[in-house]
């Protein structure tokens, strides 16, 4: 008997890819739909939204001080492959009457949805051909934006912020480019922070790897320490708003298991219905150990996008 | 003598070129500059930005009740001359992993800083060749934005939000398409909503002129009441952080001064940093008599930019 | 017998949806493919392009005249629902040099493989999923071009050219909009103007439809005269290199069968390889009855695109 | 006296900035206009273009093999600072009639008029605020083009093609990516291979260095050898129609004078009204000793736009 056990046991270990992650593969559409939100739900947990959401954040506003959580846009910022972000400033038309008032304006050419900190809406990723509460992107995708699902049907979110500090949990700057982040690393973290979660938090993570932003970008576009399979299933059952973190794509990149790309985007955007909420600008919250605020975030409402760039804010 | 007497008074009467009108002249240079917040100043008005505004703002939320300001961005709606809204729909591409992960985005090609509801900054307008603060336009303009005064400079806004309903006031649904505001029918306004005007405030006109987006477009451009030099000056003496209204210009267009072209522009942007939002959705708020509200709003900090299209709320 | 014989005719005659029209199904994949031209070309009919090709079009040069068959590419031209063509020229940027030397560039964004005088590929066009020579959109489409069938393919064609004269075989300025040109309408005008076509010929057929450009831009977009499904296939059988007219689609549009959508695009195009060359201007080459001519075009080569826009010459 | 003389040799020795080269500022506006085409002209060179230029080109046509002389157009090309080239592929749209006719296109953002192989035209470069023939850039430019001078005004070029390969009289693959081509370069060229300019020339000069397109983008664009001054002037006096090179400005770059800017560019387009051909491919032509062909380019015509990307292409 013993040389079986042995053998079972090898093949357990040899079956999972690396100590402490968890590979994942997405639930079948029958298992996902429709969303706990209702079958023509496209709104996820924005449905958390509401009065309350709002005076629950409201209190925690006690000086007044307000935290800028995104950062500027510009020409230098890392962006995905296959993205741009330009800004052609037109020549200045000057009007003929007699107040010589001339005018400025400038195009931008960007995928405007997916650059700088953005906002993720749940026509961005699908799991096969299905996207969120299965619509299935042939019925919904036109050459103009998505019939369903759009950004627009978010609106402005405002709700408690947690901010989960896990690079001082680790007593690091920055946690290492490849660190993923555990059940217990965001447990400990919170118990540190002396915070609970609740339903309806933005919860932020600080990785510290937005140090990187604009300083050596090619680094912070390669990959990225952050939550795998594990800590994105637990956080999923906290049920917030939204996750986000200062990295570009929230979740450790790549994936411990190079079988499957990017799990946790499909988990909480397509499964959960939750938001993800990329490249914040964390440093100045993480200094002042901030780490319950009101956050307010107004995602454009640009008709039928994947999502929108944002400039969210962190009052306390 | 009375000839004289008479002739000169039929001077004057032919002089005003309508009744209640004010005509203007941007002042010179060394009577503008430099601007009360310092020579090297960019931010203008919203240096009455700080905690007591944003603690000034908190308080008036009471029911946690959100009320969104800002536009639907489409291609339908209206766009002035030259501008373009389009939003490319790229392909889904299928990543390869077992995880059948698809990416949607989507690249939009838009005067994004002058578009839907829109927030303008200092960049916008010029008096000659001249910014706000004097800034000089050759001096400070590049291909690729603005190297002072762009909307990057201004960050998130919370304040004390005042709607004056003029709409309201005359008893209709829409002010005529060329009525000009004039300072009495601010007054009027707040005294019969019992509110008083602070410095710091959003101060957001409702003309009801906004019923027509996307509704009447051709109309909606082509020109629109709103406040006159008069009321321009008077609300500039209030020291608002910006002025907005249900209308592009905010200000009544075309003036009724014909001299003249949009002068309001250059009162509240290059004269006094004063800013203006413009193209709100008012309809629910101006049901709602919501006349005091905390005001939240996030440009987007597009470096070098002159403006910004925003989604702005109003909480109670 | 008779009853029969009576309900048969009926059946006939009812089948056939209009006089002279005539209904077309695009051939089951194994019809059409592999192409003719061997199983993984990607040129169709521009194999016909070789230096015989070019002798027998230089052989056409007697006076040297040159007659352009372009139309001018402007934000004023008629544009497909969809497109735009926009041009926003830059700021012009000076050298810091003692020549004073400034530059000027402008940015372009358009569908420029769609748009004026237009030259179509064969990416352009599919039966349900398959391209010409049966090449699969899945499996050749990106995100930024076609990895087969791009216009890059091309390359210049030098050819005769032939010139159909319809406008003037009806002794009219321009066909009636609805107008279906017949097999017996191209054989007549080739009589009358003592012109055999040839393999590998550039066949330009003259509609006069093209005074409306720019002058009547919505009637020149909405509907016009051209060939059917009939003329078409004869056209097909004479080895044309390509196939053009004065008018945004070549053929008769809409198609007198409603059931079915410009059929000629994916007959010639699709199934046979032959290249459609929309948008000519032709009023000059009409007016000096310029009937056989060497015909220069010199498609861009933009990598993986559905065509080309394309400045053409006649020259005699 | 031989003091001074030694004297004076030395500080001539010492104002020549390099053995050879030659320095240059530009001609005074009132001595380089009007252009001696007229004092509206618009077309400079292109004015040699008639019947007689095309029957002189045509009569070098032999055999009909045609030669390449442009570049694919492709994100892969080495591109002007500032520059882009995106080819956005459109979702294919399906039409709903019964044969399933899908359609595709693509959406191109690029400074068309001055990427990949390219066209000059004379809106692109001034001296100070001046263009060809004189006209002021305040006065033609604007927004969405040039009002005069715009590469519409071209149309197909058809003359005599020489190309001048100074590669092979040096014996060499590529020239030194700083050596300035001579007057006794270009006349010794000609001798070689026995050609002589003619007014109206397309005068094509191969440096070898075009094998570094898509190799080494960086040298390639960084700097290149080419036409200086003296030979530019010389080569100005030959009146051609057009000079070309398979470099990104055909003059040496940087010019040895480091004061002065690519004076080439202002010699030609602005002094001259002599087109500029940038970044052909000269492989095919070189390898096979063409020095004398059909050269045949047709600009695209985008109005008021300052150039045009080109698939120029040489007959013998």
């Amino acid at each position: 008997m013993r040389p079986i056990i042995l053998a079972c046991a090898a093949a357990l270990v040899l079956m999972s890819s690396s100590a402490g992650a968890q590979s994942w593969q997405p639930p079948a559409d029958n298992q996902r739909c429709p969303s706990k939100w209702g079958k023509d739900d496209q709104r996820g947990a924005a449905n958390l939204m509401n009065p309350e959401t709002v005076l629950r954040a409201a209190r925690l506003i006690r000086t007044g001080e307000l935290i800028e959580l995104g950062h500027v846009l510009s020409g230098e910022m890392p962006l995905s492959a296959g993205r741009r972000f330009e800004v052609e400033t037109k020549r200045t038309t000057m009007n003929p009457q007699s107040n010589r008032r001339g005018s400025n304006e400038e195009l931008v050419i960007a995928e405007i949805g997916q650059v700088g900190t953005q906002f993720d809406g749940f026509a961005h990723q699908t799991i096969g051909n299905s996207l969120y509460n299965c619509f299935k992107v042939d019925e919904v995708s036109t050459r103009n934006g998505f019939s369903k699902l759009g950004i627009q049907n978010v609106g402005a979110l405002m709700t408690r912020g947690v901010m989960v500090d896990i690079a001082a949990l680790k007593g690091v700057e920055m946690l290492a480019d490849t660190y993923e982040i555990t059940v217990q690393d965001l447990q400990q973290a919170l118990a540190k922070q002396n915070v609970t979660l609740q339903p309806g938090d933005a919860v932020i993570i600080h990785t510290g790897f937005g140090k990187l932003w604009e300083k050596d970008n090619a680094r912070y576009s390669k990959g990225n320490p952050g939550i795998g399979v594990a800590a994105g299933e637990w956080l999923a059952r906290q049920s917030p708003m939204l996750v986000g973190a200062d990295t570009p794509p929230v979740e450790v990149n790549p994936n411990p298991d190079a079988q499957i790309s990017l799990p946790i985007h499909q988990m909480m955007l397509a499964v959960n219905g939750i938001h993800l909420l990329e490249n914040l600008k964390l440093d100045e919250l993480a200094a002042k150990r901030v780490y319950e605020f009101a956050f307010i975030i107004e995602p454009l409402k640009i008709q039928g996008a994947t999502g929108s760039t944002v400039a969210p804010v962190a009052i306390r």
